[in-house]
């Protein structure tokens, strides 16, 4: 059994049917030996078994420095959720040239396309048009368009141009739009090569007329859209928070939405659940989605996709090319619900 | 003043706000002499005393053959409406070789823009997801995305491949959609490379995931999409009614809609405005939108750069440019409100 | 008979092989009555004997303002060169209604391709390369390339802006040119909107790095591009020479290539065949190609496809969607060979 | 001093001219203190006096593992070759987090426009055809383009999908070209989603129209294109060899084209310099560059470019963006000249 590889799925809080499907399950069995633990973090007793035959672990199973001693034959990690946790020794797994990859671009096309359709739904007013014509209260045409305005040739603004952004930017290629980009960690000669104009973070919020804040959070960056960075944001503008509540000040995100400062589409919150007296609930106007932007069927078949391709890549000998490989650095930094 | 061009402005229903701004005033003084006529139909005595100078007139003005005869510099009727009327004569213009020429196409990429909005507000479910959350009845995540599905690689539906369908398509090409479409008018090798797949209607009715009606509407295809056609849809398809209400059986579609059998966005009525107590007003789910697709600032301000534009270029004897030219057969057989 | 279309081939000076292959005689077949003339421009009697029933002529026979009186049924002629002769009245075939087509754009792509491919051969020296390699004299690497240069990001200039620059345009377009465009006939909001920067001739011949001389030959503009235009082009640009010769002073522009003021292709002639004797055929550097950049195989294969496509469209009464139409004055203004 | 980044530059065969120009220089005094040595490779006594201190080695020093124990503040090794040595120790480099990083990518758009334009040159037959025309034997339009054939819609073949594959398709994608790719290394997958068709190597090989021959050369595919695979070729193919001779037997490729059994562009060789007497020179109609494809000034100018980018973002403690990271386990497969 020397030979065989060992898959080991631990992939807590996914569950079986987003990534150990029947076809999952068929082309695992073709590689190897699988073991397979769902509805929690595999127990400790069960994960040192394991160690010492694994090549492949499925999830976010902890690995200290020490466990990766006892794991001669561990070849990869691939992290089926879209972010990372501090409770693996990513710059140990780094040294042993072990892969350890995310499958965070599989969500990004979903919430490109939420991020596209609610950016129109904001600009051209689907929403409360269809209010009007409940109550009666319609107009026709350009009467009734007098604040409707159009993607196409828009400034749009991306905060952070990372898996997200890169996804959402060819939807908005045929409209157009004059993109501003800025993202801290990234050169002005790449996004330039990217088709972006690099931008500084007070730029982005001034000029654009559609706003997609697209940051993933660091135990740096929390809360860096405060309320006078919020205030910045030009009149009118509609604003998407696609990306993790916690870089902006949800409560003054939502006031000034309320207040009708800006158009905006929310869905992620620092909470969730959010509480059922929560009152920002009762917010006119503003376009709520409870966390559905990425988590969607088509989205957990991509992760499946990505994962059984690199996992036989590995297998192989060869380099995986469709997970996202942690940066030690950064994947230490990130900051997980 | 024989030589300065006579530039006459009838094009009611339009307004001067939609294409006699400003700017257009001065560019036209550029140009020649303006006489201008709103907020009606120009009454036939100025309409008479005009012929026999004008160069350019923009608008649907009554043109029977007779009148051609008394307008011997006319070079061009600039068609403002993104329809035709029968009140003039296509044929006899076609053949003293006077440009007949229409803002069309000025308003497609704002129909194209609702469409792909629409088309991903239905299947991403953002109203009811919004009902939802205000209730306080939200799932989050994959538990609230039951009924949601993507764009991406989705097999999409025209009916009707005209100025609608050549907008929509560049939108839905990062999407890596296959488009099925259908276009009685058209032949299957231009639709080959225009980039879609030449369906039958029948065909794109039962294989669409999305499904755009975009055709125009004219006094050979009334009402041709009936209970029949339309219960061939596919079980839960988006449909987007994209272009006149008259192509479809009103009722019988808003009554598939209403009971679940597909999701639908509905832009255009056959009566419009629809009577206070109509009682489709309330069904459940559809979107409405009272006629908001196409007559946004922003398209009027391209009806106003297309018609200066060929202005110009008609009056230095050059072909135009952007408007659209009127076939005499199909431009005969248009209907219009 | 009278309700079989007659369809009247009288191509000359293209041949059967050209325009009358087997899959095209079947497909007329399924059609109507098929009656061909090659090797020569069909005879009066012959012509006038089909007039009174003929509904499509393939060719450019002679149609003079009387000849449409005799021919009730004639519903478009369709023009398989690539330019047209002032044997047929324009403007009468447009009063009647009757489309008057050519394959024009069919010979565009396998141009566009010549441009390019030569375009790159010029700047990256392979003609010299290679000889250079025969003759034991090449230099390695960095070391050879001294004069090389690259279409990426490049300026690149366009004279006319027809159907030569509308195909090219997008085999330039992964390139990253900045691509500056001359046409009069074109406004420049037309030529904005295709992507290019609408230029001066002037600043087109002063600033292309390459330079693509695209222009159509018409009654009026005859060797517009002088000598003193020509020396205006920037010293060692590449320059395409791929539409029509009688647009250049030919021999100021051979003499300036032959001295090195800029590099250059070309494929076509004042006369054709060139003389024997002619000095020009040794001028060294200078790519020279004998009227090949239309004219294959692949460029006839279109003009059938095209014509047969448009013909069907015709004798259904539709809109023909493939071939160019001719505006009744430029046609009349074209010069033909 | 132990703040200020100390920036090696060791990059023979890179000349300063090619990597460390004015304004790269310039760049660097901005960044750090800069030691640098051209000519040959730094002699190891100037090596280990800098080891201590060094952040950033730009070149492909020797660095064995021992080395990397005496340089505890190297953060990067940015090599400015197209290919590696086997003289860094990749696994410990790697377990250190020291970036490599190789500017091969600055190279692949200079060689996807020398293949694009050798392939359209040999399709086109445009070497032969100014012969002709100097000659006096041209023949003109269709008849001179009897063997003549188009990019446009064409078969193409891809073995090796690397960093000039990936540069070379976008390139083709305006021709409308089937690109079929042969790449061991990557998953059907992934070659799918990079919008070509997975094939096998025979498949490439007797289906293209159009073969592109772009695999490096590694220890385990040396003259894996051999005769036997060469003679699989289609008949009359235009192929162009654009990465390391060593992946062919030279001697029969030369063989097949000079027999006229394909068309080729050659641009590198077993040997460089060729030796002089070398009889392959004189093989008619086979195009010959002396390893012209990558190494012009414009490749140099963007191997600056990306280098001074990563330099940037690796002191500023941000991932690296432009260069390519190498893979120990082909880094250490790879061979060099």
């Amino acid at each position: 059994m020397a030979n065989t590889p060992l898959i080991f799925f631990d992939p807590f809080p996914r569950t079986d049917a987003m990534v150990f499907t029947p076809d999952v399950q068929a082309a695992c069995a073709e590689l190897g030996r699988v073991v397979s633990h769902f509805g929690s973090r595999a127990p400790d007793d069960l994960v040192e078994s394991l160690l010492p035959d694994v090549d492949i672990i499925v999830g976010q199973t902890a690995m200290p420095a020490e466990r990766f001693d006892r794991a001669p034959n561990l070849k990869a990690i691939l992290n089926v959720k879209a972010n990372w946790e501090p409770n693996i020794d990513y710059g140990e797994a780094h040294r042993r040239g072990i892969h350890v990859l995310s499958a965070a671009p599989a969500m990004a096309p979903a919430v490109a396309e939420y991020c596209l359709g609610q950016a129109i739904a904001l600009a051209r007013g689907f929403a409360a048009s269809d209010r009007l014509f409940r109550s009666g209260h319609e107009r026709y045409g350009i009467a009734g368009n007098g604040t409707a305005y159009s993607l196409f040739g828009a400034d749009v603004g991306f905060i952070g141009f990372g898996n997200l952004g890169r996804a959402l930017l060819p939807l908005l290629q045929p409209f157009g739009c004059r993109v501003l980009a800025h993202d801290p960690l990234l050169s002005d000669r790449y996004l330039d090569l990217q088709g972006v104009q690099p931008t500084s973070l007070d730029g982005v919020l001034s000029k654009a007329r559609f706003l997609f804040i697209l940051a993933g959070v660091t135990s740096e960056n929390e809360g860096f859209l405060d309320r006078k960075k919020l205030e910045m944001i030009a009149e009118d503008a509609s604003v998407v928070l696609g990306s993790r509540a916690e870089v902006v000040d949800f409560d003054a995100f939502l006031n000034l939405a309320g207040s009708g400062r800006f158009r905006a589409a929310v869905d992620v919150f620092p909470e969730e659940p959010v509480p059922q007296d929560a009152a920002f609930r009762q917010i006119p106007d503003v376009q709520f989605t409870a966390h559905l932007a990425g988590g969607m069927n088509a989205s957990y078949a991509r992760i499946r996709d990505m994962m059984m391709d690199d996992m036989r890549q590995i297998l192989k000998g060869h380099p995986p090319l469709r997970m996202q490989k942690a940066e030690p650095r950064q994947a230490a930094m990130a900051r997980s619900r």
